[in-house]
């Protein structure tokens, strides 16, 4: 698909209305993580932030929406994505540039360029390991045909520029290909799971790991995403620290 | 030093006084860590387990004791250490075959046999990074410098049997070592990241691993040590479960 018609999007609120987004119907659609990874990047104003497979630009924009003055670009390989995340971009009034472009075969302007930030929400699904998506852009969006976990690691230590940073939110299956791309490449790994509750396992992590950096390897405490024990109303049972973060536009504290 | 002598050693209490081993009183002493690790593995009765590094024997007699006839085996690079745990064996009453050699070099019959368990708590500090310690026997249990960590994941992952199970207690900052040696080794990781207290970060992990496992890789929540905000008498705040494993020689259960 190149293009999305009007009736096949969504504007859909993010941060509390801070933030509105057009969204595919059918498509990916941005869930609360790309939210969390937004609220996890230490970016202050002035800094630059590239992140891979940007989709409708949920994750940028919300660290746009959120600390002023960043320069935003983003780089995804679906056509109609990324005009959706242009039009997100000049919708929003944030200053934006797309390269739509694979990550392995990324264009010259950009292999030129280094970030202070790196961000991804990578796809979820190994290839073969879910059944056939409805929607093809959907199924790219959530599968790995075309770019292994590890390509997305060593794309973004090549952009980012000396005490940059990576931040990416991933499955906490995939944490020991995350930490084995990260090897020799970035250093300083630090990785935040997130629970949906207390005394669960996580089922996300955000790793964060530097260009240049020494510091020895953490696993901090689980940040949990809900209060009480189960799921009563949806979104309802939020922890207030969440709640400040995806309606709140807050940023997500690391431990210290 | 190739032999303690009988006023430099301790004979102290583990498992609420169910085992007692004989220590230095001035080398390397078994702290909670090892009780932790033998609590950790779900060995059942007739099966065999080789210790990597048993030191005095702490964490292997403390599984001998919890589990009946098992069928135990240590490597202990340090006569002295080596000596010692075979009088903890006689003393305690457990069947046990001990060899003195370095993990790089072990002796042709055991690298003929396999096992169905194999523990390790391998030293927690990298060559220089320490103080100088004031006892060689002591330096030489906390440091590698004999000893680098993959070499013990892979020196396990050899000696196991099929479907046999590595369980590993190590700092949290050598994760990704350890799991990088696991890999294309051992199979179906999982992680039991250990908190001294709730909401803090996890300081120990215990590493179980299997051989020929195929399962994603676990990150479980932390079990907690400690009761409370902080630590007010030593050991009496302690959680009830591990108060279990520590005075009642129970075992520590895993999440499922």
């Amino acid at each position: 698909m190149i293009h999305f018609a009007d009736h096949e999007l969504s504007r859909d609120a993010f941060l509390g209305g801070r933030l509105h987004l057009y969204q595919p119907k059918a498509g990916y659609r941005a869930g609360v993580d790309p939210v969390l990874l937004a609220a996890a990047v230490p970016a202050r104003p002035g800094q630059s932030v590239l992140e891979l497979g940007c989709g409708a630009g949920a994750a940028i924009f919300c660290l746009g929406a959120r600390v002023a003055d960043l320069a935003l670009t983003g780089v995804e390989l679906q056509p109609a994505y990324a005009e959706l995340a242009r039009r997100n971009a000049a919708e929003s009034g944030l200053p934006f540039e797309i390269f739509c472009a694979d990550l392995g075969a990324l264009p010259a302007a950009l292999r030129q360029r280094q970030f202070d930030h790196v961000i991804a929400n990578p796809p979820y699904f190994r290839p073969g390991a879910h059944s056939r998506a409805v929607d093809a852009g959907r199924a790219t969006a959530l599968s790995e045909t075309e770019t292994p976990l590890a390509l997305w690691v060593a794309v973004a230590a090549k952009r980012l520029a000396p005490k940059g940073y990576l931040h990416m939110i991933q499955r906490v299956d995939r944490l020991p290909e995350m930490l084995a791309a990260c090897e020799g490449r970035l250093g300083a790994p630090e990785v935040l799971p997130l629970a949906a509750r207390a005394g669960r396992a996580p089922e996300l992590v955000i790793l964060r790991a530097r260009k240049g950096g020494r510091a020895a390897f953490r696993l901090h405490a689980a940040t949990i995403l809900h209060d009480g024990e189960r799921h009563l109303e949806d979104g309802e049972s939020y922890c207030p620290e969440i709640i400040d973060i995806l309606r709140g536009g807050a940023g997500l504290s690391w431990p210290l």
